[in-house]
């Protein structure tokens, strides 16, 4: 096993457990914190601008999500990034819902010239991001993974950072090499801010190893194995987050290629 | 079947799959968001006057719940109020605690104004809100529905909109007509944000149809069919929430009627 | 039995169900408001500078926690500290991460010197609350509650309070007397929040009889109990919550202090 296994990575992660401060939305709060906590992280859900930056220099790894921005979380999670990129710490941008408004698509553009090392979203927001698509409404999505890829290889590239696609599959590029993942289950889109909460574990593995591509492609490894064997559990959406969470907790490191094996795209 | 049954309200909302804005409570906000997933609706969770108005206008209906509330974001509902109303759009008022402090009782009558479709809340906050009772101190209601119900009539006369009050039964009126619904379950009051998830709820069914007191119906419908399914399953409040979710998921339409019957009042 | 038996405050705690006014962080609003509600208490969410204190003349207990705070939320839960203590309600600070930032550290400095009758934290926190230690990172504690007993005796001493050390064992102390907890259950630092929402539910049991020491060994006894009964149902941490809570509802009083003895120290 190398430190680019997902399954090594996910060890490695648990044994630095790594401390994670999010700036995530209302919806995603505790289901991201309690992922972290789940698979070994130790969250931090700090965002005001008076102390963003101060807490950004003691975490491993931040994570941004404006998904229920205002002006003044805004302000809290620029401060940070700018704080994480200058104590070396990695950053995670989740832009969601990017093409709903304008308000949306000037802070995400304001926080991508702020370098961070992995943009994360689905495919509707990789494609606004990257400036080939004009529009979108929710969170949801409405386009396929694959009508994203060049997308995310332009943004990658332009930005100079990790891009990661999310859904059904996953794709993940820093603008020449790419992966691919298979797994999750159907019921995920039904559990609201998933995906938030998966941008937060992108931290967490941000946080270790060398390799952000390989580290990407670990969290999401993990994410769609614990996926997997909570939905084999779940009876329904309800019932999969406690799965999803317990499932998170319990899962062996040599399971999650079994599960979630990653290719090369 | 009609679209005055709820069953088939119930499966042309899952068609339309409609996106409902939500601006509500920091209590609310994840049930909320599951409990529209989980019928089959796309929710998002926009507040900032920034951007809630030009939001508005891309949703099929809005909810405002000033549950947990502050000047900023009581100015944020005013402006998707507003917005949805321009659009065409229905949207829904539910007025948390109307009658605790001064500063709620002028919040919601400045959104009453703003012409809602819909006012959704429990006994007291209905009889606040009509003027017939000028206290009240939590969430939690004192009053029995019965008692409301003359409350509910004049309001709906005097706003012009539909009104539902809800509890152990509830009732819904446009001032004329009347309905009263059974069914539910009494853990239900000891889970919180429940009447906000269904606030949430309410819109969804309201973007579907042009009857708004049937639409209204329908949505009452399938949560106390839900609570009446998940009830049956739990061993508490803690399980009840994932149950309810699974059972809100997998809800047949036929099942709505036979399990939470909608007469006239 | 008398008012000093953890059980009988349970049952006097559900006799009266206090409302009580939680001024908490995101990640806790909804796992706070629904283990009031599942332990027998009445929750009510209300931050804003415009109504808290207002609010806090009608609840019966304040509980305080600035997990994620700003300018104004800060300035919220001062206005409601001040107005519960000249309204002779108790109130209870949760110094979350207090020695992570500045920030926090003025914060909590402020809202210490308002007199909370409780003061609940884990080890770290209340050793910098005390002095004695000057740095820290996350919510998450890394000293032994041993290692703060000093400390909790002297921040008792100094503030006039009760401080309450929790973790894997709990110590409280009004600076003379002390007691100690065991029990709980190893998957509970795994939950994010349940700290948070254990300091909401020691407000319902301070509202509740004359003495605060044994108001709040009550309350902790509670939890560890409910802890304990839910654990051994759990499977992991996501299984955990809806066990607990449906714990916490059930649980009986002669049990609390068979599951979780209270002992003086």
């Amino acid at each position: 096993m190398t430190q680019t296994d997902p399954g090594a990575l996910l060890a490695a992660m648990r044994a630095k457990a790594p401390l994670v401060q999010c700036i995530t939305n209302f919806v995603a709060m505790n289901i991201a914190a309690n992922v972290l906590l789940a698979a070994g992280a130790s969250p931090a859900m700090v965002h005001a601008a008076e102390e963003s930056g101060a807490f950004a220099r003691l975490a491993d790894a931040l994570t941004v999500n404006p998904g229920t921005p205002d002006p003044a979380w805004i302000e809290g999670m620029a401060v940070a990034a700018q704080a994480a990129v200058a104590a070396g710490r990695p950053w995670v941008l989740d832009p969601v819902a990017v093409g709903a408004t304008a308000f949306r698509r000037e802070a995400c553009t304001r926080l991508l010239a702020l370098k961070p090392a992995l943009v994360r979203g689905n495919a509707s927001e990789i494609r606004v991001l990257a400036g080939l698509a004009a529009a979108g409404r929710g969170a949801d999505t409405g386009d396929s993974v694959a009508s994203a890829e060049a997308a995310a290889r332009a943004l990658a590239a332009r930005a100079g950072c990790i891009v990661a696609v999310t859904g059904p599959e996953d794709f993940v590029t820093d603008g020449e090499r790419a992966l691919r993942l298979h797994g999750g289950h159907a019921l995920m889109p039904r559990v609201t801010a998933l995906g938030c909460a998966l941008t937060a574990l992108c931290g967490a593995f941000l946080a270790v190893g060398d390799d952000p591509l390989a580290a990407t492609a670990g969290a999401l490894a993990t994410f769609k194995a614990a996926g997997a064997l909570a939905g084999a559990q779940a009876t329904g959406p309800g019932s999969f987050v406690p799965a999803f969470l317990d499932a998170l907790h319990a899962l062996e490191p040599e399971a999650v290629s079994a599960t979630a094996p990653v290719v090369s795209a």
